[in-house]
């Protein structure tokens, strides 16, 4: 213990101070209650993995993702990592656990996650999912439980303009056929239009004229398939099928998305709250079918905030069962952030209601067995536990600390048996006996 | 995705199927409400640490600890680890954030921990660790709140019989003077001193004597040290004053000890649910003065749930000033584990209500609208999403679920405008009109 160390945090990672943190758990609170009630049930996984189970296989994925060794030993003979998302765990679950899980399994899961990102403004290499998902159901009826589940989440959380933009992976599996571009090369179209959003579509076209090499009618028509739009669903899907016409693959993905528009109207989405966008990909290998991003309207450069889609071969990377599954992840410190921005977040600095200020060294008996009665009436409270001795420094410690109610005992007040409640914001002071001081206090904090 | 990979778990880990987290979750509610009312706070730091701000420069904690890299990178250009307890972290937050914080600071956390146990039975490599701290005070009643906040939370998880263990470092210290030995030995035989709960006195009494070298009249000064025990708090201070007059160390301790039970009379802890034990010592390296324990009498084998102590330097590893620190930790996974071996987790195997079944397809959007309405009701519910057809195999998969529940609704259903209600517990079943079945299964349900 010679030299001091730095308190620094590493690069990437942050600390959320109680300030933040009360807000946060409320918001997650509402987040847990929604999905309890559209009937997810909680699961817990742990947050390292064996490396194979994270990346399948696939290259592409180590690159984010942070291995784990023991320090000073050599005794792990399995690589190991940690998770960067709640899916895959999920995914291995499943084939796990197959025989004490009922199928469709409903779960909800919130963790941290890890990925290796590029620290910069706004982006952290730990953050907080919070999924739902339904595995074992292949019905379009379940993708739309999950889309009601993103509507009911966002609009409990207070927000008002939002929109759930809803498309079909296999609709863009047809586009090589349609634009004319071989088909191994999907793959980087896909990730060029996920970023039309964020570059506008002028950058994105160059891209794909310089690398994948479109030519100027195949853009053409790539914007025209991304131009098909209407307030009315039905005629997006009639025009898509018209212009897929040539697709096996599209037109299944337009009969998928037909057929959840119809579950989405009857549980009573407001029309203006989703629609059908097919510039929607989605970055993450696994989707199969229908994928579900959101735009905060009043906040578009925040980016989705819950996100989801359709994996229907992810459990079988674990074994031969095809388990199809869907669902959908909320960025929790992204959520967070907008929240915060949009004003939805109630600046909450204590959730104390109460504090007992301890400076008359004959009263500290006192002023313990006024804790006690305080606690024992569920009021939250704390007695002052400081260096500071007098009467007016520990009223300064309250008052900074925000807790609405101060509770005064010295000398005086033990003798005859009181307690001084002060209010600290209507600046109201009255003195109570000891016997019934708590009643009069729980009237006041209602 | 050629080859199927093995969804086995790291060895040393472990997964929450829900019929275990939603008592779980139910048990870490009672936790936060206690130390909510107890004027503790939420924080949240990160998994991952710099490596120096954990270890502190000690190449001891290194054995435990896992390293963290970016794999297939070498962009970053600091060892990183994952935290193994949620003190340290408090450390660091406390001297990064040293001017948003208001001192004395109460936080509380739960969160995971990592450290490289030897994966055996009961033995983990991941926990969940449930803190509460108060940074800042000095004074013997922050260490008798943590005492009573220890009592409070095991008694509102509906444990009767435990008692806390209650010693001080400081009369630890005292040892080397009263027992003769010399003093770079004492975290050794503290260490030893710590396993007589597991090992018994006779195999420690023998490691000390072949390790450390004490012979039989040390020993038995030892001996008589750890056997200062009573029923009176204050017989056991008075005893030990006299023994150890020696050291000024442990006399201070004691005098510390006299203060702290003082305030735990007060605060109106039952005289038989703690008491002072000289024999704990409690393994990490940075307590400085009280420490705490818990045994659980009904089940001693499970070792402490609940355990803590005074860390007055922690602080001052990240700078100049020293902040007195004290608070206790949960140990969640072994409380857990705990609390089921002693029957006190009730068997919840579903939150879920209420399920609507979905058998007729010609019923599907009447179906929709009845979930529609339960859910609008803030009932927990779900629609039957799996591949069985009938009604039969649906309710089957209801009963196996035991979602309390049962809506059914059919073509019948469907043009008469009704519901069919099943309560599967009580093996009832009525048929009510759609406009107020919701009203008749809230009955139901309470």
């Amino acid at each position: 213990m010679s030299k001091a160390i730095s308190p620094a945090l590493a690069s990437g990672f942050r600390d959320y101070l109680p300030s933040n943190m009360i807000a946060r758990q409320k918001m997650l609170e509402t987040i847990r209650t929604v999905f309890e009630r559209f009937g997810f049930l909680p699961l817990e996984t742990p947050g390292i993995e064996r490396l194979e189970v994270l990346t399948g296989g696939d290259p592409e994925f180590k690159k984010q993702i942070f291995g784990v060794n023991l320090l000073n030993s050599d005794r792990l003979d399995e690589q190991l990592a940690l998770r960067f998302d709640l899916t895959v765990p999920l995914a291995r679950v499943v084939a796990l656990h197959s025989h004490d899980i009922s199928k469709p399994f409903k779960r909800y899961q919130v963790g941290n996650v890890w990925r290796g990102e590029k620290p910069q403004a706004g982006r952290f290499c730990e953050f907080v999912q919070f999924d739902a998902d339904i595995v074992g159901s292949d019905r379009p009826c379940a993708d739309a439980e999950i889309i009601s589940l993103m509507y009911t989440t966002l609009s409990e959380l207070g927000i008002e303009h939002f929109v759930i933009k809803v498309n079909n992976r296999k609709i863009l599996n047809g586009l090589p056929s349609y634009v004319g571009f071989p088909k191994d090369k999907v793959s980087e179209v896909l990730r060029n239009i996920d970023k039309i959003d964020r570059l506008g579509w002028d950058n994105v076209a160059g891209e794909l004229s310089d690398n994948v090499g479109l030519g100027a009618e195949q853009l053409q028509k790539l914007r025209t398939f991304l131009d098909v739009q209407d307030n009315d669903h039905l005629v997006v899907i009639k025009n898509t099928k018209e212009i897929m016409s040539d697709s096996q693959d599209a037109l299944s993905g337009v009969e998928e998305l037909a057929a959840i528009v119809n579950y989405v109207d009857t549980l009573g989405i407001p029309r203006d709250k989703w629609k059908i966008d097919l510039s929607v990909a989605r970055g993450l290998g696994y989707y199969t079918g229908p994928v579900f991003e959101t735009t905060l309207l009043d906040l578009p450069s925040v980016g989705s905030v819950f996100s989801g889609g359709r994996y229907d071969d992810l459990v079988s990377r674990f074994g031969n069962d095809v388990v199809p599954a869907t669902g959908a992840s909320v960025g929790v410190d992204r959520l967070f952030y907008a929240l915060s921005e949009l004003n939805l977040v109630p600046k909450v600095p204590t959730l104390t209601q109460a504090i007992v200020l301890n400076f008359d060294s004959t009263a500290q008996t006192y002023c313990h067995e006024i804790l006690r009665k305080v606690r024992e009436a569920n009021i939250r409270s704390e007695i002052y536990l400081g260096k500071e001795k007098t009467l007016k420094a520990q009223l300064a410690y309250s008052i900074r600390t925000e807790i609405p109610f101060v509770l005064i005992a010295g000398e005086r007040e033990c003798e005859q048996q009181t307690v001084q409640v002060k209010n600290i914001r209507e600046k109201k002071q009255s003195t109570h006996k000891l016997s019934d001081f708590v009643v009069e206090l729980k009237k006041l904090i209602r």
